[in-house]
């Protein structure tokens, strides 16, 4: 197994760890937390695979998926009141799975032959998906929309990870490349709570609001 | 027309009607409300068929399935105060028609040749989205996912007919039994107030939270 | 380039503009922003092209499409307290939109060889389905599910448009009829708070609610 696999599969269950402790704190069921953590780690992918038309889908393909995000589902909820003391390695491997994802998702997409700026669009939405779709289960407005710079994390990864190979460099470079400097920037954000502009706006009028 | 046909049209109206209730909660008008008894109805299917890349969809080979649910919808808006007294009777076509998606799901799954942990996850994704959808557009955290023995029926219902097809049995004899079954442990679970464990943790922290 | 593709490109300028607005009520940052105004824009073609199995979706194929609805959303973002001040001017455009969106989605389904009311309930998905969408990434009941002559306007524009092709008009002459009906429908709709009725029924107990 190569190294984006395994970061691959960390990943996921990292994500499905993260979907199910929203979950419990939405008083979702055994099941809930099975099903919203297998959401948040496959979901990215699949909504991707299914804007492509690209069939089969991963986990489809490989069911053994479901096994690593159920798993992981229920072991952070057995152990939530622990994991949350482990903070800080969670927001390292969710930082992974961000750019894991990223890489992954552009990959799939350069072979399905798209134009460049989808290819870094795909990657984007395997990355910040999952988490958006896990949001809209637990009924609050998609964090990744509101606040931190994760997106935009995807988003460089994803152009990095393309201009180098758009510039001539070899895939498995250009890979590590994007890889490290997405992994960092996001550290850093964190670390320094690098965020984009908010347009506070709640006395700004709409046409379409209650 | 045979019986899982029959069964699936009444299911569908139930559904709808289920759909159409909840949605007058909301204050939709009548557009609304025959939207979200279709979405009830056959969105369960319809996101089956989008992950497995079956095309044409049901309803669009079938479009005369659209006169059910919306007839069903406004039927349910017209007599809404007095389909409460009929709760017993809705519960027991809204159990059959869980089992019966659960089967048709299955069906379609094993069609398109894909493994059999993915034709039972068919059978579930069948079963449950359409009401899935249905309170994610009421705004609220989806029923399926914080109690009642409904998502858990629809995978055991699952299980028993592809698990006694592997077994060896014929096709009409094992999706009997697990129509038989998958119904009666519906409507115990109603019943006897049967659940999946909660894990109530309000008070855990989440990583990502407001 | 055609009239159509002409309103088509205004629409989900002005669409992308609406979803902006929306986002900022919600303090979405920049990404948000740029997010939820081409989710209301794109996302009704692109959920009638995956009903349809219809790839590449036209966003794929068209990435420059991408740039109307970002620059647009950051345009609004940017003017939002001016923007309030031409609310007519965007009803207007917004109108445009609707039913520019309902024919070209018609049209889409009707090469696809579907049923004729497939082709039209096509043309409403791809009318109403970026606004749902908007809304639920806003965490709000989908405004077209609860009032308004929205929806109607939808399928009143496709039914025209289908109903005198039908009829054995010729196509440019029945968009041309359908174009101006379903626009001086919506107009006078939001002129004289046209609207279907609302089932009041908050007091109707449901089946499967909280």
């Amino acid at each position: 197994m190569d190294m984006l696999s395994f970061i691959y599969l960390v990943a996921i269950a990292a994500e499905a760890a993260s979907g199910a402790i929203m979950g419990m704190r939405r008083n979702m069921d055994l099941f809930g937390l099975c099903f919203i953590g297998t959401v948040t780690a496959l979901g990215g992918g699949s909504v991707r695979d299914m804007l492509l038309g690209h069939y089969p889908l991963g986990w489809v393909a490989h069911p053994e998926y479901l096994a690593f995000t159920i798993g992981a589902a229920v072991a952070a909820a057995a152990l939530a009141r622990q994991a949350y003391r482990v903070k800080g390695a969670f927001l390292l491997l969710d930082a992974m799975g961000l750019v894991a994802f990223t890489v992954i998702g552009c990959n799939i997409a350069a072979e399905a032959g798209v134009h460049v700026v989808i290819v870094v669009l795909m990657g984007l939405i395997t990355g910040i998906f999952g988490g958006l779709l896990r949001d809209v289960l637990c009924n609050q407005v998609p964090l990744v929309l509101r606040r931190d710079l994760y997106a935009s994390v995807s988003l460089v990864t994803g152009v990095i990870y393309v201009g180098l190979q758009q510039g001539g460099m070899a895939q498995g470079q250009a890979m590590l490349a994007a890889l490290v400097v997405g992994f960092a920037m996001r550290m850093l954000a964190i670390r320094f709570n690098w965020a984009l502009p908010v347009f506070k706006a709640e006395h700004v009028r709409g046409f379409d609001e209650d």
